[in-house]
């Protein structure tokens, strides 16, 4: 085995075999782009049946309904999705995850049986409701209401007005049938906060159902293939059966019953089991971003602009130290990230199958917020460098490099805006993952933490074991693992400490202003413990690639990741005495050399990533 | 005159009366979104005309051919049409800006009598070839040739290969009928550098003449309104006369005489003469800008989510502290950046009337480089921001400010890579416009810099006498301007010294390898000293801001301006001892006051920019 094979093989991770056959699946799809809208919402649909037809959506859904109920791999073969066209790719999460996961997840075994073998084969497209034109990120406030009426044993499901139209949803302006509503749920007058319901939207000729209104999104930034619209519903009535019950259930004369106590906790649980959309878009965002390094490393080893002085020939572009900079520490970051997702892909596996696990629950679905957040931005910044770094021919669409720009610009605010769940992490590490159930805004976390004495631990990952040897062992040079992971370990206690105590000043009356004010701070507080978790997972990375001259090549890697983070927010480390400000010019400076010892790699380091070429295949790369 | 009148009247400036008369006209045009590629060519060549009879574009053309030969307001007037569909406005720019500009600066009297009049009524629409495959940045080492022919008195243009393919070309894939074509000319044997010649690429029925070769770029990130493509010229072969000869002639039996000596010099000289349109790019990114963060401010101003404890009601995302801090100080930087383009567009108005002066030119054209370098970047990342502030709504064509970042993306690569102008920038800074005309590949500078006894010296702008009064009467509080200006001015010339110091290191073997080592210092060195001149001009506006409430609150702006700017670089303040620790967070808090005191503004100061409502029209703002 190669070098380049023995990376592979440590990328491709646990799932290697999945992750090897669903490359092929998508490797056998004719790839295309800038299809007008809709020759290219009919493409996805076509499309979708090749995936449905090659088994793909079978791997996450339950045996019993004849899938292979491996929800690890329903997540690495999205992941893969993430190299082809992302229209199809987002199509496909939204029916198999959003829509079927929300069966799966909220439904029983009537629901399992009755609808699962439709969505699974595409005979029965559906939507994911959630969102509405006035509440994305605040899901607890929305506005739709499901009532039931015991009289005729029926659910009417109602938009009281503009505001509480479902928005944005995949699937709904052109071929969703039957769609999962999130609702306010009310029976006997008294309502129990937010439950979903299946109510159809179309019928088989594809025909808007009588009290459904359906519009469409219209052009969008990116993701046209994908048909989003907006439903609104006037007093439209479903069975009593329709209500995904497993969390709460309505008796036919009306009576409300909840395995889980209380509706901030029941809110909280049924969101819960929805967390593997996160981790899928911090996949796929993974996965389009080592698609445009892939581009604009091939283009840059091969552009040539200006001439060397002496010999006459013109350079190279990766020679120059500006394009290193821009290209290297952004690939040593996806390869970061990748090695944090396998890690959250294999926690998410286990919690599955394991026992109900509040705390762990918890633990998951804050690590699943902080690395959907930190994983999208970083595809929003290296695909517009990754543009930028091809010049004008980054700018054309048959180069590829736009349509990814486009596609992935939505993924840093949906499934969750970014600057929401980064709070959200903070909340969870300050509280340590209590079974606190409080509100969803986040000055819930200011009143909290100002009831507590809040001691911050860091909790170490996987890696534990390893990480305790480089630590105890480590030297304060540079490039000593051990003393980089104390500078994001020490950041990490530093800022939550620093932010427990800011807030824990706030009263019941300020505790808005109190919160509000050091908000910079909760973001940065969650920013550190994500990089903190993910130099970890790259560290465990490393330690267990078998083959030595990939470990070492891997090593160099893991340098540029963590001095690029140090490097990134050194103000603070200088602000805090972490560095003297003649060791944090030589962090830049040992940036500057780790570009140059892996610039001759560069193109090694993403070929690893095995991104079929078919869809690899443009001008700028030809 | 209230305070948002007298904020508008100070923006306005000195072209108000012309830039209110672009406003009405643009006014006046029916704002489309997301068209089809091939409906939005024709609209946006359809309103071509309607532009030209309204007047717009006389305002640059000379007074011998009808025009009004005010080459400041030509630029305003392009500013202005940022506020509409960018399409036009990259039509307009290329049609009347380079197209046509070229023709007036390389030209001579007869190419003006002959083709102005046409070219400013839209009967003969053209092109700028330029931009090769193979060669954009580097200019010079463009490689289609225009050889003479002295026995039919005739220059063939000829296009050798693939690379040399003029590539990205405006106008050319559907409407151009005459091109601008920048190629090596070869007369007797001997190259004498780039020069410009017409060819003619159509006839009067839209084909292709012989010979010519045109191809579509295609669909691209943004911009589709406009017909980019490529032309290739298989000996071609066009009249003496199409050379434009201001710079260098060809006589009948082939010899070549220049006004200019040096080929160096005299590709410098032409190119220079080209500046406007860097500088209108600055301003069109600055309208795009504005626009997006009209629309975000708007929108955050009336979108509420989560609900605020106590009261219940749900908060305005404008009141939160994060939202203010992703839009506020970007919306001090627009106005900075607007002063100083204000000051830019002066600069190139008095240097056009003016004597030819070498040193000024220099100055000229490396404020106009580090400027668009500035202002396209933050166009950039500004707009992104806008999107992201607005969610899900933000990713609908229907809401504008996807189109906004799809259309300005370019703008960073495009009238030079910004990388590669603010090298050129440092260049100039390190040589103090000397007139030094070596290569204008960056390591020039190096061989340069190495063989002088370089002194920086930093050149106060325009308003000299204003920060002469502020430095040396000031303390050194945060707010107090005087400390921002010293700060501005400290780090610029800390920074141009030591990489002085660096690059005198080099000997003629290793310039290239110590110029790339160097070229992180070399691009912050330049971004350092494009701060400080927008600094100046921000202070020299609200010095010359008459009412005393507008300037109060353009006092706060430019302090968020300045202090935002420190905090961004804080590292360094702190690296090199000019700010402890202490004070470095000092700067942050500040940042936060300032935004939490001018979120009551917010909306009066994108309002104070004036863009037309019909052109902010979008269910967002509704």
């Amino acid at each position: 085995m190669n070098r380049t094979e023995a990376l592979r093989e440590l990328l491709d991770g646990h799932w290697a075999e999945l992750r090897r056959g669903s490359l092929d699946l998508l490797g056998k799809l004719e790839p295309v782009h800038d299809l007008p809208r809709e020759e290219h919402r009919a493409w996805v649909l076509e499309q979708m049946g090749v995936l449905a037809e090659g088994g793909h959506p079978l791997t996450g859904f339950p045996v019993a309904q004849g899938g292979h109920g491996d929800v690890g791999g329903s997540v690495v073969s999205f992941e893969v999705l993430g190299f082809g066209d992302l229209s199809l790719m987002v199509k496909a999460g939204v029916q198999w995850g959003l829509f079927g996961g929300a069966v799966q997840a909220l439904g029983t075994g009537e629901h399992h049986a009755r609808y699962l073998p439709g969505i699974m084969s595409m005979e029965l497209p559906g939507c994911f409701a959630m969102t509405e034109t006035g509440h994305g990120s605040d899901v607890q406030h929305l506005r739709t209401t499901a009532t039931y009426d015991p009289a005729s044993g029926e659910f009417v499901v109602h938009t009281p007005d503009r505001d509480a139209r479902k928005d944005y949803i995949g699937n709904a302006a052109r071929d969703g049938r039957l769609a999962v509503v999130f609702a306010q749920l009310v029976t006997g007058g008294e309502q129990h906060g937010v439950h979903a319901v299946l109510v159809p939207i179309r019928d088989e000729g594809g025909n808007p159902l009588p009290g459904v209104t359906i519009e469409d999104c219209g052009p969008k930034a990116g993701l046209n293939g994908v048909d989003n619209g907006r439903l609104s519903f006037d007093h439209v009535r479903v069975p009593r059966a329709n209500l995904l019950d497993r969390y709460g259930a309505v008796a036919p004369d009306g009576t409300y019953s909840s395995p889980v106590e209380g509706a901030n906790r029941r809110f909280f649980t049924m969101l819960g089991t929805l967390v593997r959309g996160r981790i899928s878009v911090a996949g796929a965002a993974g996965s389009a971003t080592k698609k445009a390094l892939a581009l604009a490393i091939r283009y840059a080893e091969k552009r040539r602009q200006f001439t060397r002085p002496g010999t006459g020939d013109e350079v190279v572009v990766l020679d120059y130290l500006t394009h290193q900079r821009r290209l290297l520490p952004a690939l040593a970051h996806s390869y970061a990230l990748h090695f944090a997702q396998e890690e959250l892909v294999h926690a998410l596996h286990e919690a599955h199958g394991g026992e109900q696990d509040d705390r762990r629950q918890r633990e998951l679905e804050s690590r699943a917020a902080g690395l959907k957040a930190v994983s999208t931005w970083h595809a929003t910044h290296t695909i517009q460098t990754c543009r930028e770094a091809c010049g004008g021919a980054g700018y054309l669409g048959e180069n590829l490099i736009a349509g990814l720009k486009a596609d992935t610009d939505v993924f840093t605010t949906f499934e969750g805006d970014n600057t929401v769940l980064l709070q959200l992490v903070a909340k969870g590490l300050l509280t340590s993952y209590r079974d606190h159930v409080g509100d969803l805004d986040p000055w819930g976390m200011a009143r909290f933490v100002a009831d507590q004495a809040v001691g911050v631990v860091i909790e170490r990952t996987a890696a534990r074991a390893i990480i305790d040897r480089l630590v105890s062992g480590s030297s304060d040079a540079l490039l000593d693992r051990g003393w980089q992971l104390r500078q994001f370990e020490d950041r990490e206690r530093h800022v939550l400490e620093g932010l427990a105590r800011r807030l824990r000043r706030a009263s019941e009356d300020d505790a808005f202003d109190v919160f509000n004010a050091a908000q910079d701070h909760v973001l940065h507080a969650a920013r550190a413990h994500v990089d903190r978790v993910v130099l970890e997972a790259f560290v465990a990375a490393v330690d267990r690639c078998a083959d030595a001259s990939a470990r070492e090549l891997l090593d160099r890697v893991c340098d540029l990741y963590a001095l690029s983070t140090i490097e990134a927010d050194r103000a603070w480390f200088l602000e805090h005495g972490r560095l003297t400000p003649q060791r944090s010019k030589a962090v830049s400076q040992a940036v500057n050399e780790l570009c140059g010892a892996l610039r001759p790699d560069a193109r090694e380091l993403v070929d690893a990533f095995g991104i079929p070429e078919g869809w690899l295949a443009a001008p700028i790369t030809a």
